[in-house]
């Protein structure tokens, strides 16, 4: 390709940080929730910005925001990019903000060296992706894609009644359908929110796709009575029997790399000091990226909490709340971001996407790569969430390159 | 001793029931907590029912209240029973009534009998045994034992800022110094709160004495993550950290028959299901008869508890919170009551006493046994506490004759 374009570390960092004036809060991170004023002050200020650099704005019926900037044939699917810019309650200023940042960031690169490309170029702000203010999360690149009903989708209320459709309306973003067809390819970069990149020394995350996840909801039953008067053989104490699926959860996350199984909450009743719990509500998930290993982690989950409820007299309760199948990336999408790195020098490697992301809704439709960059320890969701310019700046070079391996580039100077 | 006195069971039940009156729930059990005015309305039916077979009645400045049927040699030290009437705010009508009205019931089969006895009797109730408006529980009892202040203890407010000296003066039971010295010796009657004697079809348990206990909180702080993007190998999750707790201390329970070991108290944050728990907040209890045995369950917990931490790179705040040493029994006072048992005829056996009761308190001073009888499922401190009038009756025969060979009957027309 050869193509020797630069992007400026420097203006995407400030974009960032005038970006994350909106919503900003006292503790330095961002509370910028799906579809409310501060969303549509975000969405006026991103579409002024690519306005500037002679793209196109289009918003879809979900409310996804798409900067268009026209290739040679025009006809021809596009290449894209892009994120989101809602944010969790106490959400930090990189999280989704980064990968649409980074895609302006491209389309500001070829707007000043006045490159064209063959093919068009679009950044995407997708509508709520946190799925803070309306679940579930992903709903943009959901209804994009064509994984939720347009719809149902629009009657999804929030907390205090409002629903989708309502709440796009009042910022001005509800918007007609896509006139244009898939695109060509879809690449986002995005913080990793993990601690790998960070403790492995490396700049570039090549992601290798979304692993699968299962979620579980289960209630254990026993028997409440006195902790001083029941004899250890004649309990049925139901926090014992969480304690035992816990502990095996763990070790068939352990035994499965790199797969992860979490229990996150947990419900004690009647969670008194000397009455032996009668009940417990607990959640459990199991993710890989191989669907068969994940199934059999499952199995084995299974099999584990049918023996602690047995050892200690429970009944169970046990249902699956979720699951979405592992979403592996497009070999020549993971192959450029590879190549894009490297040609950088970028300390890189592969690495699966754990959480969720609107890439993998993507991937279900239209090859798909995904970049990630360290974030400090790891931490996310959260207002100390903090990222390095060199290593945003690297993400963003080679979210350039692999976009214009997509596109095209023409122009001569550039190439 | 040879005595052939028989207590009514069908009198004793119906005490029990017109008492459950006071206080009564929908339900079908009591809320009768210390030194309410139903808790004075208590008072004052036993009070007169005490009066009319020949009793003294006076109060302690704790609260105390005390029925004294005079002995020949009034001098000695008296036979005293007694329990509670006052109950949990979702109580039933037997655990603590059941003591009370069964002394009653001796009371008046001697009364009925004409039976003049060498030492006085005394039937007491102890103020506030369940501690459910004012903390600490056995309130009465451990003041009248020396082991709580009664200066202090008069101090103590409920939540609405009342203090027990003024609750006291409401219900105009507060008393004078008690002129009699200790009682030669104290038997308690109670439903056992457990279902040790069901489950073995026992009708007397002849308690051989209080376990001893410890309670302990902990809090396990690890790092908060995502559930999806955090490796195994690199999560602090304080809940795996915790599981791992509760699951030794149940083995270590059941590693040391008879004694208990539970936890019941558990707050898990920040409780979402795909976020690593970052801290677990765990009660902690080790109870065993043998204070030796339980210093050395003691060591094996913390020994865990390390283990858990380090395996799990946690930091853990132990703290004991609560230590009572083991309570055993007077051996007299023991044998008493299973010599009683046996002559009836009952299937018995010996137990230990699991919960504390006044007689734990009492047996720090004077010789002390107690007399256990069923009640259905070990359920108690719930309005479904239910025990067979059968079952209450023999309980009250035996406490019959154990307190007549301490006081000695004297007339030959019951000897």
């Amino acid at each position: 390709m050869g193509t020797t374009i630069r992007i400026d570390g420097d203006r995407l960092w400030n974009s960032l940080m005038e970006l994350a004036r909106i919503g900003a809060t006292p503790a330095g991170g961002v509370d910028r929730q799906a579809l409310t004023e501060l969303d549509g002050r975000a969405r006026a200020l991103f579409s002024g910005w690519c306005r500037d650099v002679g793209c196109v704005m289009r918003v879809d019926p979900i409310g996804n925001l798409i900067a268009r900037r026209p290739g040679r044939d025009d006809g021809l699917p596009a290449a894209m990019m892009g994120s989101h810019i809602d944010s969790q309650p106490t959400g930090g200023k990189f999280d989704g903000a980064y990968g649409v940042m980074a895609g302006l960031e491209v389309l500001r690169t070829l707007h000043a060296a006045g490159i064209e490309t063959e093919r068009p170029i679009e950044v995407v702000v997708w509508t709520n992706e946190e799925g803070a203010r309306f679940a579930p999360s992903m709903m943009g690149s959901q209804v994009y894609a064509g994984l939720m009903d347009l719809d149902e989708t629009l009657a999804i209320r929030d907390a205090e009644g409002v629903s989708v459709g309502e709440a796009l309306a009042r910022i001005g973003a509800r918007g007609e359908p896509d006139p244009h067809g898939r695109p060509a390819a879809y690449f986002e970069a995005h913080i990793e929110q993990g601690p790998i990149l960070e403790a492995r020394e490396k700049t570039i995350g090549v992601v290798s796709g979304g692993q699968g996840q299962c979620w579980f909801q289960m209630t254990l039953k026993g028997r409440a009575s006195h902790a001083g008067t029941t004899p250890m053989d004649l309990r049925s104490d139901a926090l014992v029997g969480a304690a035992a699926v816990i502990g095996a959860l763990n070790r068939i996350g352990r035994a499965h790399p790199p797969g992860c199984a979490t229990s996150g909450r947990m419900l004690v009743s009647p969670n008194s000091p000397n009455v032996i719990p009668d009940s417990v509500y607990l959640t459990a998930e199991i993710r890989h990226p191989d669907d068969g290993v994940r199934a059999a982690m499952e199995a084995e989950f299974r099999a584990e909490v049918d023996a602690a409820a047995k050892a200690n007299g429970l009944d169970v309760n046990l249902a699956k709340v979720l699951e979405q199948p592992a979403a592996p990336f497009d070999p020549a999408c993971i192959a450029a971001v590879r190549q894009a790195a490297r040609r950088n020098g970028y300390p890189c490697m592969d690495i699966i996407s754990g959480a969720a992301h609107d890439a993998v809704a993507l991937s279900r439709i239209v090859p798909t790569g995904m970049i990630f960059v360290p974030c400090a320890g790891g931490i996310s969701h959260n207002e100390l969430e903090s990222a390095k310019p060199e290593d945003l700046a690297a993400g963003c070079q080679v979210l350039a390159e692999a976009v214009l391996a997509c596109a095209r580039v023409l122009d001569a100077e550039a190439a």
